[in-house]
């Protein structure tokens, strides 16, 4: 099969070029099959499912809201240390859903097990029995409409149908289109790296444009690895990562109830086994795992709804994270901060009005504050050779970095949003998310 | 001096109709002054005077920001008993403007109590000197900019000039005009109530429409009494009114570092002395109190930036108050629930989500959500007979009413907002708050 990755971009009109993606190709252990499972009633691909042959160790972090999907309620409930599969659809959160949702996964579960059973008896040499039990679901869409369940179940032959061991960069693309919502780009992001002597993959796709804010793991993301690590290894280095990625994101402040991010180790590597989290060997997975959740994570950010500045907000000499967190993500969610930058605006005096809304106590005799490099607030005063028409001319770049320096200790937090515009709102006024 | 309101408020182009305008008249011991001192470049009233020539009582609340303006910090270091005056300039709000924004201040207050000094010998058989230390400020537009120490302090003569003891609607209006910055309609309210046998008068100006959210009181609100009552009791009766006023309302859940609601008594109206805020007679003073700054903080939220909906959130059987507020806010400050109304989608998903976001456990199986007297979620629970046509054609309305029942205590809050309109990032991409 011949790909031409570029007119596929083209023939999907996304606002993407092909040097925005790298090179996602196998990885060993994963199958990836996509189906459209007319959920929009548009002849895109809504339904995507991770086939792990010989199952996976697995990790997730969920949505912190009171109020969660039915989805994330099956997932929670999953006790088995191996996965075998996670599926994922798009147009409806199954959320507020009640016990019909429920039933509806679990029906699509018991499906999925026999006709994944039945696939493992037709191509493994040792095969073996696929229980409901090892399947994760991922759901996104508009909460509180019927779960399409006879929809979903229908279309789980032509899933498994789909099935083909080796994967390359066209099924990669189109597993992260086939997971979008509101989205206008894919997201995919990968990073190599060693355990050992192993060669380690590390592959991820993600979704989410709007209602994302942090204190969980926001949005829909899900790493793939070879890497062979424990569940309890994948969920420390995940829980840990998380928190300067998917975490420090937001686009309007508001949570889903349906949030995910799961990693998922086929082992196929055959690193040496890792028991501890401190193991001077899995240094380099760390890395390579904050590198790709970040770089999803800002994916998201500069695709969120109506984006068009990417906006990083880096407060820096903090007593503590916690506050240096508060008044990021008060800089970051402040619609009169982001509207100004949509404008172009240098205006300084809403950043200030957003630390002092953070409730956390300052020294303003110590606060510096940049506009890029372009020095705006020293020792609490406006700098006197203060060129308004210098920071105008910085606030028509494509990227917006504000830095906050407290000069009060020794912590750091970065949060990275987006500008506020017309088009958000224009997409929210029309559509159901 | 034959008044005609009509022709006055058609000349100033408002968004208002007579109707709209209760009608404000005398209180006896207070003297408005109005003048254009050019602030905004432009032929409009932008700094306004208040002079008590016996003096007042009053009490204060401000903003709770971390970082406050110059005249907020001048404000707080008044303890004079009697207050003589109240000068409110706007385009400017003298925040982050340092030693020689409260310096300005100084020199202003200074020429004021010479001018006002001067006008008591002219006019009064007793007259008193005024000091520095006995006028208040209250300052709002952009922060940042250097305070126009001069242009204001060149306007006193006029200010001074201006003022006549007896007042009328035509200069109540000029006033809640004169303290404008991007308010489409001046704000006024007013009440009669009783203390004792004597009748009081109970007149309020505000100001506001964006960066507008509570713990504390957001937005300039003046209320001018001829009651007597002490300092303490005034302060107690503010406080407590506040509460459920100024502090429920948010436009979009910034805070700005300008904010203050005073009311000053004059005294004129010779009630009994009080000297318990729990004595019945101050019962009816307590009401209208509570009457006027809720009339005018609804005034605010309705004039908030680009709003087309006025959005009240009633949450009800709360454990406790501050769940209550929790989620009511919860869902006034969402970007999304708005633009949903904004758009007349009856999309209560976000709703939802907006109460599972605000971190307050509830339980689910007892909650009731009406959107005004459709009832659309009970027991947690989308209720069977669910016409989204009704409730579609009920997100039509000007005024939308979202009904939070949760069943569990005895506790309510309600919480008043505006959509989020393509005409508020207009708005606010522009214009330097």
């Amino acid at each position: 099969m011949v790909i031409n990755l570029k007119n596929f971009i083209n023939s999907h009109a996304l606002k993407s070029k092909m040097s925005d993606f790298q090179d996602l190709n196998h990885v060993d252990g994963v199958s990836i099959s996509t189906v459209c499972a007319n959920l929009y009633n548009k002849p895109r691909d809504d339904l995507v499912m991770f086939y792990f042959r010989d199952g996976a160790n697995y990790a997730s972090v969920y949505t912190q809201s009171k109020i969660v999907s039915e989805n994330i309620k099956w997932n929670l409930k999953i006790k088995s240390k191996k996965i075998k599969s996670l599926i994922v659809n798009t147009r409806n959160a199954n959320a507020f859903t009640g016990l019909d949702g429920y039933k509806g996964l679990k029906e699509i579960a018991q499906e999925l097990a026999i006709q994944l059973s039945k696939k493992q008896t037709e191509d493994e040499e040792y095969p073996k029995k696929i229980s409901a039990n090892e399947i994760l679901f991922g759901c996104t869409g508009t909460i509180g409409e019927e779960y399409p369940t006879q929809k979903i179940k229908k279309n789980i032959s032509g899933l498994v149908g789909n099935i083909r061991y080796t994967q390359n960069k066209l099924i990669w693309m189109k597993a992260a289109l086939g997971i979008m919502t509101t989205d206008t780009k894919p997201k995919l992001a990968m990073e190599e790296c060693k355990i050992g002597n192993k060669n380690i993959r590390l592959y991820g796709i993600a979704k989410g444009s709007g209602m994302i804010f942090p204190n969980m793991a926001t949005t829909l993301g899900y790493i793939f690895t070879d890497a062979d690590l424990p569940n309890d290894i994948l969920k420390k280095l995940l829980k840990k990562n998380i928190e300067t990625t998917f975490n420090a994101i937001s686009c309007d402040g508001d949570t889903s109830t349906n949030d995910m991010v799961s990693i998922f180790s086929t082992g196929k590597a055959n690193n040496s086994i890792i028991n501890n989290i401190n193991d001077k060997k899995i240094a380099s997975f760390d890395a390579a795992l904050h590198s790709v959740l970040l770089n999803l994570a800002k994916r998201i950010v500069a695709d969120g709804e109506g984006a068009s500045k990417f906006i990083t907000v880096n407060v820096v000499k903090s007593k503590n994270c916690n506050d240096a967190k508060k008044i990021a993500f008060s800089i970051a969610n402040s619609n009169l901060v982001k509207t100004a930058i949509a404008g172009e605006d240098p205006n300084w005096g809403r950043v200030i009005m957003a630390i002092g809304k953070s409730g956390v106590s300052i020294d303003l005799k110590k606060l510096l504050i940049r506009f890029g490099n372009i020095k705006i607030i020293e020792k609490g005063q406006l700098v006197t050779n203060y060129k308004e028409s210098e920071v105008a001319s910085y606030m028509k770049s494509k990227s917006i970095d504000i830095s906050i320096n407290l000069n009060m200790g020794l912590k750091n937090f970065t949060a990275y949003t987006m500008d506020l515009t017309k088009e958000y709102i224009e997409i929210n006024t029309d559509y159901r998310s």
